[in-house]
């Protein structure tokens, strides 16, 4: 291909700026910046370095260890009145603004409070943790195990927590929910855990625990309060360490000096103490806003007709709540259904066995949303995904609205409102040519799956799990008996398969995939879908492996290029593939093992199995 | 203390940029944005995701894994082209953006490329390699081993290499270097390593290898090329990995993707794509005029008296320099010097035993200096530090010299000039009342070290290289023999101790310290000199361990403050710290242990040494 000329790459840039102003943004993993948080992001000095925690730091020059460098001595005084607004916003002595991420500074405390070897207690994905944290731990050379939640309460399960501690006994806990909706009791959890370290990711409430709307989980037994800066905290793309336990802060902070950061990128740290200062002056409100609009658009959304999880005890707590869609279709095409309207919220499978839309308010709030605008934004979703209106008259109305929003920003110093730009409206996105994406219908909720098929599915997944790099809640697998064909859901854990964890595809018509089973289909169902249908296999196990060239060549593996994940194109292109070879290896994603007997596609799974 | 209003942090940051302007940036780490590259980072679209490689990254909605968002089609395609581009300037066809820094990078390819338990072959400090190397691979549980440079030749010892290669078996081998003027024969070292995987950190040269002007690592034997990209590389802060094999390029996508990064910052990537843009219009041009300006910078500071290191192989053949300030007194004063005439530039300890200043001409050039101008920059160095003007008139002459450049920026699209700011003629820094720093001087060249004292000293240095989370390169100690007092010098390597690694202090007048010996002192030598002189004890060692409360309640340690590194307040504080206890714990930093007897010494050591 030729490459762009820079006047294009500006053009595009443009291009996708307007594009983005005109988007009603209800997702909950991000922000909008103030004016000046903003502005200085773009400033000369993102260019210069800012190395050594501000403690370590004198006036220019600056040094760490023998590297000495002109030091920026009015960032300097920004830093400690940030630092400041962390003892009065967490009630924190002490804080890392080094950190380049939330996944940077989650890295950071694994690697400076365990050692190679140690254990570490995570959430699993199915109860909401975050997706990364089980791969890092592994990454790093450490082991985990998981505590335990109650799917009722969205609580630690006390008792079984207790005692997966009392069996595993790891040397650090590390709360890492990215899905939830209710505060989590650490006070409960540190009565369980004794003295051992914890450490509470609040990456998506630390602006709620800065304004107060949150409980402080240094105040109920946390060690370590860390996040990044940039969902319910209206900073920049970084990451933030607080906390009052002063040897675990300077184990971490001599770390980040040593190995893991030089700069801390001068120009975000600033755009983060200009947030952590308007927190300061403005959070409790702005806070108090956030929950209050999440659990009014909860509940107009719950009397029109939606599930929203969570409902019993009040919908959320937080600035998130989640839409279950499992019953309307697949997540991912009413997600695109929204966007066509230009909405934009996250599809994910916050739960095991939950297909679900996750909606944040965060950033309408701080653009000033009101009660009646909140009722509009609910109309948009009830016509769009329950009364079946295309998405055009919507899409117009959207726009109208985000353009009178523009420039309203509150929760800081006033400025002058930027003007409402042009461009916006009228703009029409090109239809695309052929869908990218299978949609479910389920045909209905039982799944009847004899016996002996249960047994066969577990077999196969005891040993799926022992494949090197296999972690528990990736991969899933298909068994085909006589003419029926049954696939494991989305977000099942294969680890611990019940037979509520499959759906029988019973068909496909069109761009449809039909099923019966409590809940959806994974989202590589096409794909299974496919290969036993066109195979003669019986048995299909997809996982996350990357064999390595020599495997490739002594197993005889068929290799195809990377695609889209779940994608129609992916499954067809791997159906494919199987039908020349029993070990497909799709690159960049891993591979998928098919056979016609049991035994015959175990002993393909165990040539990639870590060794014991 | 009380935080700053809003309004305080505004004009705090005005204040940095307009005193920044007036700099003349000789750093060789750092870079200047073109306009364009600069304006995008403070786009409203820095606060969206752009999650996934390109390469798996559909239009949107963009998923990963079940996580579905809004995508950003216009970046999609200018990050496409920024592919190509790496393609054409480094004639790779792998490519990864979304690493945050260089460390962030160099991470990803550590975890990713290795094993915990693995070894890894890295650049010695005393090397030129960097420091943060050794100390990241001990946190990532990994071990390592130095390949072995040749002083004279600047180059890899080939059979000492290989000699290490052939008794360690490193896995991996991680070119690191930080500190170097003249490319490595990375075809000789695949010579003798066979097929395990060399990673080159180009960190300070990628941009003189996109121009043609270094030799492409890729061609000569390396599997991997990365880097930061902020350096000769004109981008925003930010890590990037090109490469032609597939199977490693695959092994670190698939690790970012599930563990390592979310978000790949869309603003700072979007400047990237930019820049490499530029570079592929313009970096030929660009790359030649920086190897030239350095190489004749370098030669008129050689001309006029200045001791270059290199000079016999013609200075440089990259963007810097290092000026040897070994004679001229002790590097961070003369870097204090500089920086009082608004010159900024690194100092640094590249070698063992070399105290220098690290000169990088990328800037200048991008600014479009001229050889009758570096005459003049070379000028104010002699007036300055071989002259003994005063800062007032150069800093005046530095200050015009740079308004004059403000704005111009080539090698880019060009831009309306930007019009001259006002207020940077006319401020003047406040002096400091009392110095940070002693400086040292060298009475004469030969320390005169009795055997019995070197003997040990080596016994001293054995037992203390065994601390854990010390590093070969940290921590120094000091004797004392009758009323001599005998320190291990900047930049010496304590597991491996020579005679040459000593200096004697010989005296302490007014904020001068003197000595003899062939290099400076440890920049922590008051400290030591202090703590001899005060105490009864004979022999003190300082290292970066930090130990646990348990440790310090059971050991009676002393806890102190922390200070800046080699500060007189930190020097002062330890000696009266030392003074109540045998061990001092400075916060943040390490311990100092001192004791009257060699025995008494070895016995406190021995309290914190790593069990084998």
């Amino acid at each position: 291909m030729s490459t762009l000329s820079l006047e294009e790459i500006n053009r595009l840039f443009k291009a996708e700026e307007d594009a983005s102003d005109g988007v009603l943004h209800l997702t909950s993993n991000e922000a909008v910046l103030s004016p000046d948080a903003q502005d200085v992001l773009s400033s000369p000095l993102s260019n210069r370095y800012l190395l050594e925690h501000v403690d370590m730091r004198g006036d220019s020059p600056s040094r760490l260890g023998g590297f000495l460098f002109r030091g920026l001595d009015n960032i300097n005084k920004i830093e400690l009145s940030a630092h400041e607004c962390c003892r009065q916003l967490f009630d924190a002595e002490y804080a890392e603004f080094r950190c380049l991420s939330g996944l940077h500074a989650m890295l950071t405390t694994l690697v400076s409070l365990s050692d190679p070897g140690d254990k570490i207690m995570r959430f699993s994905t199915k109860d909401g943790g975050h997706f990364a944290t089980e791969h890092l731990i592994k990454l790093l050379g450490r082991k985990d195990c998981c505590c335990v939640i109650d799917r009722q309460t969205f609580d630690f399960d006390v008792e079984k927590t207790k005692k997966v501690f009392e069996k595993e006994r790891p040397t650090l806990i590390y709360i890492d929910a990215m899905n939830y909706v209710f505060p989590f009791s650490i006070s409960k959890l540190r009565e369980i855990v004794g003295d051992t370290t914890i450490v509470f990711d609040g990456s998506h409430v630390i602006g709620l625990i800065a304004g107060k709307q949150y409980p402080n989980p240094l105040h109920d037994g946390a060690d370590i309060l860390q996040a990044n800066t940039h969902k319910t905290l209206f900073g920049p793309q970084k990451g933030i360490i607080v906390s009052n336990n002063r040897a675990l802060m300077e184990k971490i902070s001599y770390n980040l000096s040593s190995g893991l950061v030089s700069s801390q990128h001068t120009a975000s740290s600033v755009s983060l103490f200009i947030a952590l200062h308007e927190m300061l002056a403005f959070g409790e409100q702005y806070t108090k806003e956030v929950v209050e609009n999440a659990r009014y658009l909860a509940h107009r959304l719950d009397e029109k007709g939606f599930r929203i999880i969570g409902k019993a005890h009040g919908f959320t707590r937080i600035h998130q709540f989640y839409i279950d869609v499992t019953d309307l279709g697949s997540g991912p095409l009413i997600m695109r259904s929204l966007l066509e309207a230009n909405i934009a919220v996250n599809r994910t499978v916050p739960f095991e066995n939950v297909d679900a839309l996750r909606i944040g308010v965060q950033e309408i709030t701080r653009r000033g949303v009101t009660h009646d605008e909140l009722d509009l934004i609910a109309d948009w979703f009830v016509r769009l995904l329950l009364q079946g209106e295309g998405a055009e008259n919507i899409r117009l109305e959207v726009e109208r609205f985000m353009l009178k929003k523009k420039g309203q920003i509150r929760f800081c110093l006033p400025r002058d409102v930027v003007a409402a730009g042009d461009g916006v409206a009228g703009r029409k996105r090109q239809g695309e040519v052929s869908p990218r994406w299978v949609d479910f219908s389920q045909d209905q909720k039982n799944c009847r799956l004899e016996d002996d098929v249960f047994r066969a599915a577990m077999e196969l997944a005891d040993k799926a799990v022992k494949v090197k790099q296999q972690t528990d809640s990736t991969g899933n697998l298909s068994l085909k008996k006589g003419e029926r064909i049954f696939v494991t859901t989305s977000g099942s854990y294969m680890k611990n398969l019940k037979p509520a964890d499959f759906a029988e595809i019973v068909g496909k018509q069109g761009n449809i995939l039909h099923y019966e089973g409590v809940s959806v289909p994974s989202s590589e169902a096409l794909l299974h879908f496919l290969v036993l249908r066109d195979t003669a296999s019986n048995f299909v196990v997809h996982n996350h492996y990357l064999p390595s060239d020599k495997e490739i060549a002594e197993h005889h593996i068929k290799v195809i290029a990377p695609q889209e994940y779940g994608s129609i194109k992916l499954a067809e292109a791997v159906a494919e593939a199987c039908s020349q070879g029993n070990i497909v290896f799709i690159r960049k994603h891993g591979l998928v093992m098919h056979h016609k007997t049991l035994p015959g596609c175990i002993e393909l799974i165990e040539k990639f199995a870590a060794k014991t």
